[in-house]
């Protein structure tokens, strides 16, 4: 049985449990991140610690403990819960109160933490058969930049791609691709990598600042703009990238394939790169 | 102490508490209601038990108990917490499962509810001044006709209200007002109440419902459209509903006073009807 971390104390996890008046459960008041671990290694954690504090920061909310702290309770349940490949999720709310719509000025925040095995996390049949993915309309909020648990969308879209058939869905807004159900998207045209810029209107990828550094590095060409979807059907090469997935190819975008059907070397090469570099600095 | 019910069960409410992996918690992947108790008795359930089974539907997931038996949770509620004026609220989410994006298929539905006194709710001091609203851009979710928990926006938007001086924010897209951040939006113009048409842009107001069909009925004019900022600035009256707040007029937009600035006739009238016929069918 995994062990849960609540608001520094370690629970079974049918009994890690949080009050029907948190903030979370009540208003989606709430952020979370998601940390991969290799050889019981974290995945740029620093990363991660940063984009949380972005999100706090973002939301006036306080952050419950230091980064340092932070940090010393993923190791904590990595060892507690004998993660060699997996995920360790954490999510901080507002906190618990009596229920109002105004943001309460005594919540002491909730910290909630806890891991799942993926055995094999870096090395996933998908990696070398590639995704299928279906374009669906993009109805989320309009913070997307904030990490925040409101994923009922994300979910629902997730669910009708499965149901399409297919493996994931990239959602569209104005005729462009924003971003992925869980990930950010990418194509590859001309040899160059294109892929949407920051703004609200995406997620600030830990996973995409450290390829495209990558990708800078090698020498590749890389775009960050927005692109269609008839530019994505049309594409050389077409891929995600996310905290639990790194880089993984997208070989069908609504039914017809992407370049010849295949992953294609851009992404192989990419995530080849990801996964060494973040090996070696994982912590 | 107040008592809460949690899937059946009722604890006090410092023991009321799910599971950290409830879809609730992880992913806003919940829907709610709040019904208003007057005498200790339930304002309009039939309506409020109606719109929970759409969310509900909406969002493919089950409802956990019978309306009968939702009826009689409620009024168990009402009575355990000495509930002379105040509300109920219920929530339902899809369940406790392991986190992953895909709707489960085996989850069972968490069902919650507490309740909050509010002595004097029909008797509010703010419906003989007047509501302050300012108006924020509308930045919510596509499916704002779903009741689901995803309300960090709305708790954003008032806060921000707040902030500024206001008691309410008017949500604001494409320069039409959508609703308030937990309230359907009017104004009187010509002695004409307009209010936005139904869609997936606002709230099924069941107070809004009411009433529509109560002003109707007193042979007052009412437009179903979307009604511009700088309309609601110029018109002679505003006002908003909401099954907790009822009919509560608006008596500044923006720091300019709406009419001659104090709670208009319309709206006044509007109020007496709703709590005259909602008291009568109270159940």
């Amino acid at each position: 049985m995994r062990i849960v971390h609540v608001n520094g104390e370690y629970f079974p996890e049918d009994q890690a449990r949080v009050s029907v008046f948190d903030r979370g459960f009540l208003f989606a008041d709430a952020v979370y991140e998601v940390t991969s671990v290799l050889d019981g290694k974290l995945i740029d954690f620093p990363g991660h610690a940063a984009r949380l504090a972005r999100s706090l920061a973002e939301l006036d909310m306080d952050m419950p403990v230091t980064e340092e702290e932070i940090l010393s309770i993923h190791r904590e349940m990595v060892t507690r819960n004998d993660i060699t490949d997996g995920l360790v999720y954490l999510q901080v709310t507002r906190g618990a109160v009596d229920r109002d719509f105004l943001f309460p000025e005594d919540a002491q925040p909730t910290i909630v933490l806890f891991t799942q095995a993926k055995p094999g996390l870096a090395d996933s049949p998908a990696a070398r058969t590639g995704l299928k993915v279906v374009t669906l309309p993009d109805r989320r909020w309009g913070r997307r930049d904030i990490k925040t648990v409101q994923l009922l969308y994300p979910s629902m879209a997730k669910t009708e791609a499965k149901r399409q058939g297919a493996d994931d869905a990239w959602l569209v807004e104005d005729g462009h691709v924003t971003e992925g159900t869980s990930n950010n998207a990418y194509i590859v045209r001309n040899g160059t990598i294109v892929t949407r810029q920051l703004g609200e209107e995406i997620l600030h990828g830990i996973t995409r600042r450290a390829v495209l550094a990558f990708a800078r590095e090698a020498q590749m060409k890389v775009e960050e703009r927005p692109f269609t979807v008839e530019e994505a059907r049309s594409a050389e090469e077409a891929f995600v990238t996310s905290a639990s997935a790194f880089v993984m190819p997208v070989v069908e975008i609504d039914g017809r394939p992407v370049g010849d059907g295949q992953p294609g070397p851009v992404a192989r090469r990419l995530r080849e790169i990801y996964l060494e570099e973040s090996r070696k600095a994982a912590i």
